[in-house]
């Protein structure tokens, strides 16, 4: 296995890349990726040696053009096949030859098209070869350190207003990794963590799957240190038992989110039509997933809340949750979707109620604010209020995490809370999630503010109560299987929380 | 009942309106409230006269004050009460001998923290005098277009950077009315439909409710020609019969879409030590709102969604929901959420699929698109493409409503594609919405697009099916009632789609 780790690296950080197929004419796949990788090098980025093949130029953008693979001087560690489908295996058979350790087939109109016995000619060639292939019919690696960049979906985009706008982003460094079956999928994936300010590690579609699949790719990412936790898009597991052994060694010491759609019967023949995925009970995946201890998000959204919380927060020793909110209804609100989720959000401990009545009284907190769960500190909130009742939550050994729903409309608080929050929190090894409401101006800064803090905010008080699910979840699964501690103590090293 | 209709006017666009509390300290909601009236009087868009009421100042910002309402010269038809809940039944009984038409008292200290009797002297008052009441312990009224503004938060707040930026905005004119219980979820909501550009008609918040509750209001608005969508925020019912009559013959007429929390058991309790609302189960509630042809949202984002959906698009005359997409994944996620939602996602008519395949052989669709349900026109899709397909859809008479996935990461897919969407739509009476994933440029650009042609965009398959839901439930409502023929007229004489 340790090998097959070392060889898997020369799909995110080779030291010599041909791509063949390179192109001189910008609308092209071919053109857009080398071109990346041209760009990167000139960088500094990216630090092998890049070759384009294509038998027609003599060079391309600055660099040399090669024949065939079989020309290009020296050793060979990756080659991407952007050609024609009916001219990989020729590219594959030179690839056997100059002895590469992998291949990317961006190509498509392989199995997906049935087209099964081209797909199994190229696996054959593969294997005895040993070169690992990614794809065909993917979009390969995008990797934010090492400077490798497959995406052929150029960044920007003229409007025909004359506006140039990002269109398919890459995203900032950061430690999640996006592992996706579907390419399209993946980089709506990347366009949303971008604008959420998110950094990604690594990001890998893996399409057909005719050799590298989701379980080899975990496997990879379970050693890559840059890596924290994984989002996993499929659509189908084939090797299910591979990737339940694989999937539950991993979560032991990173958190995956899994989105796997086709749940309804008519989802799982839509999906069956869309990739020829044998859709298999929706219940069997939910038991795979639920023994491999994955987390599995019942939609795009919780997706995403969940990668967030679980990358910028400690997952929850346990299920009770303390609820702190200046708004009542938005309280009550959070408070269903904890329960609807299993969640407890129950009475506080008569000690923590008597410290709350000790400050009402000493006119620290309002006369009126409710202290059962939610804490209601009424629209007369002050930040100081805030910083004392989180202050009171994170030290009641009672509660495993705590739900902020701080809306900035009330008139006497001001914005500082967040930093006053924030600097609670970075004293405890607890969760916390923040929500505010609203798409202007202030909500935007709160939540940015909340969210540079290291404190996930979100847009409704269900999607942060999910997003704490997320975290108790996974805090759960991991103190089931005794690494919790040592999860913690690595999280903590790493972050600065 | 009219007469109650004609003498409710009176808080949406008094002739006359005192604000009593009035001040000139900046930080006081009583110089807020006034200042919304003054500058709104001076722009020309309050039409009425105002009085500042408060015995200690001879005049506030120009305009002279009075001791007390008894001492403000001609007619009074409104009075906003601003001052400490002690003396809110003095200014009352002055209000009763001025023989004004209603009364807001802003005021909180209430019923709400117990003052039941307090509560009990004003109603007793009011009820004598015949005045209306909205209120106590509420944020009053906002109309979009009369310049009645008693919302206490300032527009703006100053951050310790030194940038003014929005805080509690007041969303532009437009036909959604917001009727909320609470206060603090009622400006968030403005402030999340301002950003998304929805516009408001009206927006009341009517707290304790001591008078004027959320039936009255329904009724009102029923007549109101400026609000075509309803959306309602409530935490408890009390007058259950009434509601269910009042709502039953609005929602004839116009949608009214409900966020009531407090679903779960640890919801409700939290509700009760919230408001003192009577829990009552909240099967009760489904019952009710589902007698009176509401729609019920499950969440915050479902209840903006659906009140988007509604305000843009038709009701959908039955079940079948046609599929659209260039993104296989994202195509399956939204046939999940719709058969969740009880929505058909079945195989087209033989009709429509031999058009699907001639426009195949012909080369104008991609050869490997499939066209079962969802269509799935793959990364190869032009924007000619998903116009051609679209119109199949309109034309597909078993086909009720459709759900347009158009990820724009796609090479070929040029901004124009919406555009020649909307013109298709354009000319049917049936319901589209649309979606784009991602949070950067030209994602927010797309979805900016199809709302500004009427085609309600959302951030997630998911979503954009929870809201085709709400226009299904809605016109299948309509349907039953045999009101959907003369609400469709309606709806087109009024949108220009």
């Amino acid at each position: 296995m340790e090998q097959s780790v070392k060889q898997m690296h020369a799909f995110f950080n080779p030291r010599s890349v041909a791509v063949v197929g390179a192109s001189r004419r910008i609308n092209k796949a071919g053109h857009v990726i080398f071109k990346n990788f041209a760009d990167n090098k000139r960088r500094g980025v990216f630090e092998g040696e890049i070759y384009p093949v294509n038998p027609h130029e003599d060079s391309i953008l600055g660099f040399d053009s090669y024949p065939s693979i079989i020309k290009v001087p020296g050793e060979l560690e990756l080659v991407v096949i952007v050609v024609p489908a009916k001219h990989v295996i020729d590219v594959m058979k030179d690839a056997a030859a100059k002895r590469v350790e992998a291949a990317v087939i961006i190509s498509a109109g392989f199995s997906e098209i049935g087209n099964y016995e081209l797909e199994n000619q190229i696996k054959t060639v593969a294997k005895k070869a040993g070169i690992r292939v990614l794809g065909p019919n993917c979009l390969g690696v995008y990797d934010s350190r090492t400077g490798v960049d497959m995406l052929f979906l150029p960044e920007t985009r003229v409007l025909t207003t004359g506006d140039e706008v990002i269109a398919t982003p890459r995203p900032m460094r950061g430690s999640i990794a996006i592992v996706t079956q579907s390419g399209a999928f993946g980089v709506a994936a990347l366009d949303y963590l971008t604008g959420s300010q998110l950094g990604v590690s690594k990001f890998v579609s893996f399409g057909n799957k005719s050799d590298v699949d989701e379980a080899e790719m975990l496997h990879y990412l379970f050693y890559d240190e840059k890596t924290e936790v994984i989002l996993l898009y499929v659509e189908d597991i084939r090797s299910g038992r591979k990737f339940i052994e694989v999937a539950g060694r991993v979560t032991k010491k990173k958190p995956i989110v899994v989105l796997k759609c086709g749940r309804t019967k008519a989802g799982a023949r839509a999906a069956a039509s869309h990739t020829g995925a044998l859709a298999g009970s929706d219940r069997i995946y939910d038991a795979a997933f639920a023994q491999a201890g994955i987390l599995r998000a019942k939609d795009m959204e919780e997706f995403f809340d969940m990668g967030k919380a679980l990358v910028m927060q400690p997952p929850a020793a346990g299920k009770n949750v303390g609820i702190l909110t200046d708004a009542g209804g938005p309280g009550v609100m959070a408070v269903d979707e904890c329960e609807i989720k299993g969640l407890n959000v129950k009475r506080f401990s008569e000690e923590t109620i008597q410290r709350f009545e000790r400050l009402k009284k000493e006119g620290k907190l309002p006369k009126f604010a409710t202290n059962l769960n939610p804490v209601d500190l009424t629209g007369s909130v002050t930040s100081e209020m805030f910083e004392l009742a989180t202050k009171l939550l994170f030290e009641d050994h009672e509660i495993h995490g705590i739900i902020l729903l701080g809306l900035h409309h009330t008139p006497a608080l001001q914005e500082d809370y967040i930093d006053r929050v924030a600097k609670i929190a970075s004293k405890h090894d607890k969760p916390i999630v923040a929500c505010d409401i609203g798409e202007t101006e202030m909500a935007l800064h709160t939540r940015g503010r909340f969210d540079k803090l290291g404190i996930p905010a979100y847009f409704s008080p269900e999607d942060a109560a999910r997003a704490m699910n997320g975290l108790v979840r996974y805090g759960l699964y991991l103190k089931k299987n005794k690494c919790l501690k040592g999860y913690l103590e690595g999280f903590f090293k790493k972050s600065k929380k």
